[in-house]
């Protein structure tokens, strides 16, 4: 019996009862001399003890954990089944999450990070119990300024430089900052769904302007900048999020003309920034950093359970945004923050993000293909990234389609979620990353 | 030469600019020609590498770091330099930390932390690359489940346990979840500094109920409630901030009828619980989470790096919650729950609280005995955990001492720090871990 098996079958056990509550289970010899080896009883106890569902006393034994076995767990409360992120989520690995911002797991090289954290953990011992730098660990800012200079061509000290929360907690930072209540801030229209909230939730409100092929709609700008004062612009300049866009040089200069004229910041969240294999075009390396507020993170292209994010802006904007993540987290998981060090300095981020670089290339092409074949059309050539931004000329809103889907263990992030003032019921963000030959068949629009 | 000694010479020579950025270091062969061993040169070359020093480029060597060799560090940003916690969180070393609201380093079993992130490192290689889930990995909630009911006799579902970034991410959380501008909250006076600015950055307005020895003042609280609409009470049960004492039975017990009455709820912020060797009174064990939102965190007890806290509450507010946690950061860290679940379930955090507990009681009665002998008073005995509040009757402001304490590296956290609506120049809160005989001369209070 292999150790799957065996644990297999003292889940079902405990399930079913067999053991109560607090009770000492079959010691490893007696699984032992039951036939079972040595390794795969410690292996499957471990695991168990890792799931909570027993506890470990030492020189005692294994002992069903004392609460748990008695425990219904209500692991997906009934009220946000219909939140379509909370399903993607929590739908755990049943689901086609072709709705969703993030790359599949197994285009991750879980075996580098897992060796990149022992790695971590043997040589960084003394950080394990202490306060971080609240700005963040500065040997890792050292590395995100490099990391930054070869990416984006901006010239940033590490003190110009703070970690967060992945680049949500960022944005929430940076709204909370410059946002009073009934401020008013230019988004990307369409746009990321939870900037909006978050920007609504600080009391700000979004107007949304049209992204065009080469980057936001400048006259748009104009026309409202006419009538109103703008706090700030938040957008995405590489492979935006939904489109898969990129901003034009020329685009970023307007852009960056309008800000200094009227006062406002642009807020350049390059979460994706990473997946481009050449030189793009940013916002921050035209302006340095005076009032372009640049966010960058590791969630979307190396692992979004380690949350690391990072501001780089004016220093004068520092010492607010340092006592703003002071006041409402204190900090960063010191080991994350080591890690990203580790995975930086030892290159490892750079041998992995050149082979998703390449992946990524070639199913972009690939789901293009596949979507223009069955008569699916973009607004906004994707220029790279996950993203597609698709309707289909026969289709005047895709809900039936997004219910068909899920029928089939498809998830689909309907165009809605994007939505700043428009209307986008024809339309729908596509991952690439997750769609296949497979998926593409229910692509499939039979003219009526 | 020691690895100590080939690093700080190689980290002396980088400084002094012997190798210039992007140069390529003396190979690992070549340095064991001059001498060292290879062992040394490895680990000297790994620690400048994490360090962000040098950078390793596989089969071609070490060379240095393109921009950090150039990069003019400001750590310490001249204008955070009057704030007295960020002066406790980036004194570094140098300072006896006598006002900070944390346990020694060497306090801490860095061993076992270590031993448990690479035993967490081996067995969850395949969560470090996905989304947690978004209220917590359920294991873990099921081991919290359990510790909850162990040290405060709460009866809590799972479902009913979301983590956070610490308590202060709970605290932010709950504060932006239950406040609109203008709502009046009650805290602790004297209380939490921080506390009090999250409730002022959400809107809120803070009212200053006194704490008595047996906890916040009854009459003072109906007095308020008598013309005012309250929101919520926040406040320190268990070895209050920064008095050191406890609510008593029946002080709990009014304070829940008054809540009941008055539709307010009770923010119980326990961080402080796990410190306590015995059973102690909450508020939660009376309610059982029906108008009471418990906090819980390993930050105080276990290590302040890993930011892990969570909230225990009513089910039905577990959803807005986890809407406003998805929103503002996503999740915790996978590998920090993980990692607290590893230590739950196998004795680790157990173990190493029962030690803590023990020298916290001798060191709080030794510390409490060498202030009493120089004269100085508590208004509240403290019942245990980290904290003394303390004044000397000869002493109308603490603020020369203080200044003469941080001339001697000893930095003390002044009384207006935990300042609602009164005055406390006369006072301090005294860690008592980190006083010492030598700390105590300081304290000598010369008559005039």
């Amino acid at each position: 019996m292999s150790t799957n098996a065996l644990y297999d079958s003292l889940k079902q056990r405990l399930a079913d009862g067999e053991w109560l509550a607090g009770q000492r289970m079959p010691s490893i010899r007696k699984l032992a001399a039951a036939g079972h080896s040595y390794h795969d009883a410690v292996s499957a106890y471990a695991r168990l003890v890792s799931e909570g569902e027993l506890t470990a006393f030492a020189g005692r034994g294994y002992f069903v954990t004392s609460r748990a076995a008695q425990i219904a767990v209500s692991h997906d409360p009934q009220s946000m089944d219909g939140d379509p992120l909370f399903k993607l989520l929590q739908g755990g690995q049943h689901y086609t999450k072709l709705g969703c911002g993030w790359l599949p797991p197994e285009w991750r090289d879980t075996d580098s990070l897992a060796k990149a954290i022992r790695r971590t953990a043997r040589l960084e011992q003394s950080s394990l119990a202490e306060y971080g730098d609240i700005l963040g660990h500065l040997p890792m800012r050292k590395q995100l300024c490099v990391h930054m200079k070869r990416q984006t061509r901006v010239d940033a000290r590490p003190s110009q430089v703070i970690t967060t929360l992945g680049a949500t907690q960022a944005l929430d930072l940076i709204a909370r900052l410059l946002l009073k209540p009934g401020d008013q801030v230019f988004v990307d229209e369409p746009g990321n769904g939870n900037l909006i909230r978050l920007i609504q939730l600080a009391g700000g409100q979004v107007i949304g302007i049209p992204r065009t092929q080469d980057g936001p709609d400048i006259e748009a700008m104009q026309a409202h900048l006419a009538t109103h004062r703008i706090k700030a612009f938040f957008c995405n300049s590489t492979f935006h999020n939904p489109t898969g866009g990129n901003i034009s040089p020329h685009n970023a200069f307007k852009v960056l003309r309008l800000a200094i004229e009227h006062e406002f910041y642009v807020v350049e969240d390059d979460v994706y920034g990473d997946f481009s294999p050449g030189v793009r075009q940013t916002f921050a390396e035209l302006d340095n950093l005076e009032r372009v507020i640049y966010i960058g993170s590791f969630s979307k292209c190396l692992s979004a359970s380690l949350r690391v994010g990072y501001i780089a802006c004016a220093q004068e904007l520092i010492e607010p945004l340092t006592r703003l993540k002071l006041l409402t987290c204190v900090a960063v998981p010191a080991f994350c923050e080591r890690f990203v060090n580790t995975i930086l300095s030892d290159g490892t981020y750079a041998r992995h993000m050149k082979d998703v670089q390449q992946r990524l290339i070639s199913q972009q092409v690939q789901t293009q293909k596949l979507l223009l074949e069955r008569g699916w059309r973009f607004d906004i050539e994707p220029q790279g990234g996950m993203f597609i931004w698709a309707y289909h000329p026969e289709l005047a809103n895709l809900q039936a389609l997004i219910a068909r889907l899920e029928q089939q263990k498809i998830l689909l992030m309907p165009g809605s979620a994007f939505a700043v003032g428009r209307d986008y019921q024809r339309y729908a963000r596509i991952n690439c990353t997750h769609f296949s030959q497979a998926v593409a068949q229910h692509f499939t629009v039979k003219s009526s």
